[in-house]
């Protein structure tokens, strides 16, 4: 499809700002074709996320092109993450507004180039396109994962512990940071605007069987260890005690401790929740050494109904009202 | 992601209406997991493609939330056709506006599995999110090629015959009919919103490497034989008088001359234009029987500036002025 935006043809962003992202890889075909052609590595399968992000409903509008594009990225390479996928390639609909300023394209084709770095995933392909509503992202990305070897929501056992990677609730407290409900803390808002997908530390979890369900936190803590219950068919309590802070988060919570409720719930973390075998936590602490990524254990998978229940210093349910994510 | 809408949360509408669609799929992991998890065929390619449709951008709001689900698809598997590739999975983002009533969406979800219907694609995974602007699709198709049997834009080669599938024109002519700029025309309307995508002709000519270059026509006839020349560094001629037309098409070109303008420029017809050696004209005719879909010869590939050029019955150049598509 074409388009006339004020900043020349659709193809002319594609080739300007698009183009030298895929540069290098042959499976793109310059961008120049109808679809990309990839080979698949043999023995692997191929596991696919979509994520739509829409401006003042998924992201703040005020953050930087080069934030939002992290933003974009870290999302999805997160849900292959949580497969224990390999990154491959993205997939990229961008809904730019009519009076969107060619400068902007330009920043955030650079923090496109930023974010997937490292990644193993290159841009393959997509589709640009204006829009007479929000700016809006529709981001498709691909990854292998060794067959016997996926990360799912549906293996938690009851006996099994509960951990999560990195720190929790940085994300939800560093968007309140920047609209200004909180006070400015670059820490935390960095985290909001550029998560870090744990794709490295899930690839070793589930090369090494070590987990038996995984899930990705963007929901927020409880509802989707929530998830893992509901797939399961198991019951999770969290110690709220246990779940890890940053020293930004510990300092405010300390200042207002209703602030751990955002923390439970708040979502935006793409940190990992996982279950695991209680005979695998030393092999799981030694690979958090290797990788150089926290792992917390933060609970225990009981028999009961498919629901998350944090808990409180002295063993009590803590009541989290609503418990989702609601955006913005 | 979860969002709050009017008709309840994201996992409701995904479990009424979009995961029936996937039941029997067990790539989809039921539409509960992070991602879709496929096993790629021996000796095949994966092929991908997304395309972006925005309402009153790329169709007009005002179609049947099946005639939209058909759009979508189809411009999807077009794309994939154009390579000759087997449909195997879809993801759709779907951004709906807060108002979309809950009937919109399960009318939308039954023209989806319509339209997925026999071409071998299964919904395997999306999101489903809220928008302050208009109703707007993310659709990423994929397919299987099996290798060294993959069309792109890039073969055609100086001698070879130039041809379309189906006819020319009644794309770009139905949405002059729908909104009120030619008379009202069913069947020219109903080629505008449910595209056929032509793959398992594409599929053929792939296996029988009976074409040397490939593309769907959706910016338009003369723009999409532009994108094989320019690919290929070939020129093109096209018979204007040889171009296929619809029984519809033809009566409104005899009462105005000047559409035949909007037949060679118009776009959305998302039929195959493809170039191949002249010794495989009677394959290609055998095939187009065994098909049973039209196929016509329609100009030849030169040396020459890489460009597409339309010419009239006594061979001169036709002025098409723009010569590409702009959206509605």
């Amino acid at each position: 499809m074409t388009d006339q935006s004020p900043n020349g043809s659709e193809f002319d962003i594609i080739k300007r700002y698009f183009m030298p992202l895929a540069a290098d890889d042959k499976a793109a075909l310059g961008l120049l074709d109808d679809a990309a052609v990839l080979d698949v590595p043999l023995g692997h399968k191929l596991v696919v996320t979509t994520d739509a992000l829409v401006a003042g409903v998924h992201f703040l509008q005020s953050l930087s092109p080069q934030d939002i594009a992290h933003k974009v990225v870290g999302v999805n390479l997160s849900d292959l993450a949580a497969m224990g996928a390999y990154p491959r390639a993205v997939f990229l609909a961008a809904q730019f507004p009519s009076d969107i300023l060619e400068s902007w394209i330009a920043a955030f084709a650079e923090g496109l180039g930023a974010a997937l770095a490292g990644s193993g995933a290159t841009l393959l392909g997509g589709d640009t396109v204006t829009t007479p509503g929000p700016l809006a992202f529709t981001l498709t990305a691909l990854g292998f994962a060794p067959k016997r070897h996926i990360l799912t929501r549906s293996g938690a056992k009851v006996g099994d512990d509960l951990y999560v990677t990195g720190t929790i609730g940085d994300g939800a407290l560093g968007l309140l940071c920047l609209t200004g409900k909180l006070p400015a803390d670059a820490y935390l808002a960095k985290r909001y605007a550029r998560p870090n997908a744990r794709f490295e530390f899930a690839q070793a979890l589930a090369l090494g069987s070590l987990a038996t369900a995984c899930i990705d936190i963007s929901d927020g803590l409880v509802a989707d260890v929530g998830h893992i219950c509901e797939t399961s068919n198991v019951a999770a309590s969290i110690e709220a005690q246990r779940v890890p802070l940053s020293d930004s988060a510990r300092d405010l919570i300390k200042a207002d401790k209703t602030l751990m409720k955002t923390v439970l719930t708040g979502g935006d973390d793409y940190e990992l929740a996982f279950t695991a075998a209680p005979d695998h936590a030393l092999a799981i602490e030694a690979l958090a050494v290797e990788k150089r990524l926290r792992v917390t254990r933060i609970g225990k998978i009981h028999k009961g109904a498919p629901k998350a229940q944090a808990i409180d210093e002295i063993g009590r349910p803590m009541d989290l009202g609503h418990g989702g994510y609601v955006h913005l």
